[in-house]
C-alpha cells in the first residue's frame, strides 16, 4: 500500500473533531446539545443577500473572474473607505472564504522552512495552513490574566530571524476576543517596518467590538502599505458563513501579483456565493446595529453568568463572539467529553472547545475551554448554567 | 520592501493570462470575441438544480460539514453505482471544486521534493497545484499523431524513481480530448500496482464520450482500491462551473483521513452549491442524451472544418469538448494576439488558448492551440472560419 506524505500525516485535526462522535452519540440518544464549540451564529443572513441568489436571472452557472468581478472588488473597496481604509478594486481579489485568503497569504509570503510568527492561542486553522505550506509557527504566548493583550513587543524580537517572514493576528481575536487597541497595532506596524517583514491581519470580526470601543486596521497605518496584508470574509459579518467568501487585500503589488497566480490554479470563487456577498454589501445599516447589540448583550450575560460560577475564571473579550474560560479541571478536553456523554440538565448539554488546540506551545490552555457566545440569549443563559452545574458534578465525582 | 516567496515567485500563470489584456482591447474597440480559450460551455444548467437554490428554505447560510453532508455524499455513491463504480459515502469528500479535490491528492500523497508522473500535454492547472505543494512534475510526452494516446508504458518506467508518489492522468483528457480504452486502464493500474504508487484519476468529463465509447474509469480496476485516488467535479457534467463543487474519492482510509484534516483546515464548501450539486443528481437521463448529442454534433463540425483547413492539422478527440490543432505558425500565442488585435471578419473574432502552456517540456507544443468547443454550432463555424481565414492571412503578412 502507497505511504501518504509526512505533511499529510502531520495536519493537525480540528480542536473538537475527537469530541464530534460523542456529540452525535449524544443526539442519537435523544439529548439536546447547545452548540458553544464553533463559531456558526444563530443570527439571520441578510435578507437583501439571500433574495439577490433567489432572483438572480442565471441561466448557466458559469464560472467568475479569478480574482471576482470588477464590480464587486470595487463596492467592496467602497465598503473598505467607509472603515477608513483607502484601496481599490485592483489591491482585492476575492477568495473561497477567508480561509482561502490566509492560504494564499501563507503561500504568497513564505516557503517551506520558512516562520511566521502568531500570539497564542489563536485560529487552530492557522496551523492547518502553516503545516500545508510546510511553514513553522513561532507563537508569542498572550496571558489570560491581561484578557490576551498583545504580548510585549520583546517578546516577539526574540522570535524574529533570518527566516521570519511575517506576523499574523486575528483581531478582533479567534478565540480571545481580545481587541487591540490603536497603540498595539502602532507598536506591530513599527516591528514589521523595522525587521522587513509582513504583518497580516485576519479582520473578519472588524464590526464585532463593543462598549463603543473602535476597531483598529493595519491597512490605516501609514508607510505599512507595502508590508500589511489583510485577511476578509463575509462569514461573520453578514451572518453568512456558508457561503465561503472572502478577500485577501493588500497595496503590495507583488503580494497581488503572486496570490493572483495560486487564485487562477483554483479557477474562481464560487459564483452564487459572490451574488449573495456583492449583494451584502447593501445591507442597511440597522442591521449592524441590531446584531451588534445582541452580541454585546450575549457577552454581557454569558460574562456575568461565568464570573459567578465557582471554578470558573473568564477572560473579558472586547469584539468577535467567543471567550476563554478557565475551569478548575486539570483537562479540558476529558470534561468536554463527559458532558456530552454523561451530563445533561432535563436533557439538554452542551458542547465546547477545548481550547488545547488553540495553543502550540505543548500542554499549553489544557484547562481552557472557548466558547461562542453564538446563541440566543435564553440558550445562553441555560448553557452557562449546565457549564456550572456540570463542572460541580465532574469535580465530585 | 519584504520579499515574496520563491514558490510564489515561480508559481505559473495561466496560459492565457498574457492574452487577457488583448481580447479586453478587441471588445473595447467594438469587436466580437468567441472565447474557444476556455471550458466554460454556453449549455444550460439543469433547471432541477438551480430552482433547489431558488426555493431553499434559507434563514442564516451556515457552514455545511467539512465533508459535506451526510446526504449529498450518499447520493454520490448512488450516482457513481450506476456507473459501475462501488463506492459508500464515507469514501468521499465534497471539495471547492475539482480543483480543490487535486490539491488535497497533492498535498496527502507527496512532501515537497516528491515527483508525480503526467502525460503531457496536460491540464495547465496540474502546473499550480504541483507549485504550491513543492512536487516535481515529470512529463512523459504523448503524441499528436496518435490523438494523445497513453505513451508506452516503458516511458513512464524510465521516470519511476524513489520519489514518485503518483501518476495523474485526466481521462477523457483536457486539453486532449483524449478517451482512454480499457486496455490502456489496465496497463497503469498495473504499473501502479507494481511501483505501488498511486494512480490518481480526473474524471470530471467522465460523461463525454462520443461515437458510442465507453469511459473506463479507474475506481473501477480490482486490486486498486488502495491505490486510486479520483477528482471529479460538477463543473461540466452539469454546465455549473461556477458553483465549485467537486469530490475526493477513495477507498484508501489513510487518504482519506489525512484529505480531511486538508479539508478541516477551509472549514466547509460552499453551501448554496451544495444545494444545486445535489438537486443536478436528480437531472433526468434526457438532459445528458442533449448535451452530450450536442458535444458530438459541434466536435464533428469543428473537426471536418478543421480538417479541410490549410495549414491546420487537429488529433481527433473522443471525449471531453477540447482538441488540439497544430498551425503552421512558429509561435501560436503570437498568433493568438494577432486575432484579437488584428484580425476580425465582420467585426468578430476569436480567442483560443496557446497550448505550449499545457506542456512542461520546453518548447513542446509552442505551434499548437487548445480549441474547446463550447459554443453553438454556428459560432462554432464561423469560429473555424476565422481561425482558418486568420492563418491565411497571418502567413501572407
Amino acid at each position: 500500500m502507497p505511504s501518504i506524505s509526512e505533511k499529510g500525516l502531520q495536519m493537525p485535526a480540528s480542536p473538537i473533531r475527537k469530541l464530534v462522535p460523542y456529540a452525535e452519540a449524544a443526539k442519537a440518544s435523544g439529548k439536546k446539545v447547545l452548540h458553544l464549540n464553533i463559531g456558526q451564529p444563530d443570527i439571520r443572513t441578510p435578507k437583501e443577500a439571500l433574495d439577490a441568489v433567489r432572483q438572480a436571472p442565471i441561466t448557466t452557472l458559469a464560472y467568475s473572474r479569478t480574482e471576482g468581478s470588477a464590480e464587486y472588488r470595487s463596492k467592496i473597496a467602497q465598503y473598505y473607505a467607509k472603515h477608513g481604509i483607502a484601496v481599490e478594486g485592483e489591491h482585492i481579489i476575492v477568495t473561497t472564504g477567508g480561509s482561502e485568503a490566509l492560504s494564499f497569504a501563507m503561500g504568497t509570503i513564505a516557503d517551506p522552512g520558512d516562520e511566521v510568527i502568531i500570539p497564542e492561542p489563536f485560529y487552530a486553522n492557522y496551523n492547518g495552513f502553516a503545516q500545508a505550506n510546510g511553514i513553522t509557527v513561532r507563537a508569542v504566548p498572550s496571558r489570560f490574566e491581561d484578557n490576551f493583550a498583545l504580548p510585549p513587543i520583546p517578546e516577539f524580537e526574540k522570535r524574529i530571524n533570518q527566516k521570519t517572514k511575517a506576523i499574523l493576528l486575528c483581531n478582533p481575536g479567534n478565540p480571545t476576543g481580545y481587541l487591540y487597541t490603536q497603540e498595539e497595532i502602532e507598536q506591530l506596524t513599527a516591528l514589521a517596518l523595522k525587521h522587513d517583514i509582513f504583518l497580516i491581519a485576519d479582520e473578519v470580526y472588524r464590526e464585532f467590538a463593543y462598549d463603543g470601543r473602535k476597531h483598529h486596521s493595519i491597512m490605516t497605518q501609514a508607510g505599512l502599505e507595502n508590508h500589511a496584508i489583510l485577511v476578509d470574509s463575509v462569514s461573520k459579518r453578514y451572518s453568512m458563513c456558508g457561503a465561503r467568501i472572502g478577500c485577501l487585500v493588500s497595496r503590495n503589488k507583488e503580494v497581488i501579483q503572486a496570490s493572483l497566480k495560486f487564485a487562477q490554479a483554483r479557477l474562481s470563487p464560487p459564483t452564487l456565493a459572490q451574488i449573495a456577498s456583492e449583494a451584502a454589501l447593501d445591507t442597511p445599516e440597522q442591521y449592524f446595529t441590531e446584531v451588534i447589540g445582541e452580541y454585546a448583550e450575549r457577552r454581557d450575560i454569558l460574562i456575568a453568568a461565568l464570573e459567578k460560577a465557582e471554578g470558573i475564571r473568564v477572560a473579558n473579550p472586547g469584539g468577535a463572539f467567543y471567550c476563554i474560560a478557565e475551569l478548575e479541571v486539570d483537562n479540558a478536553e476529558n470534561f468536554a467529553q463527559w458532558l456530552l456523554q454523561d451530563f445533561d440538565i432535563d436533557g439538554e448539554t452542551i458542547m465546547v472547545a477545548p481550547a488545547e488546540g488553540f495553543y502550540s506551545t505543548p500542554g499549553q490552555g489544557r484547562n481552557q475551554i472557548r466558547i461562542a457566545y453564538v446563541l440566543e440569549k435564553d440558550k445562553l443563559k441555560r448553557a452557562a448554567h449546565i457549564l456550572e452545574a456540570g463542572l460541580q458534578q465532574y469535580n465530585k465525582a
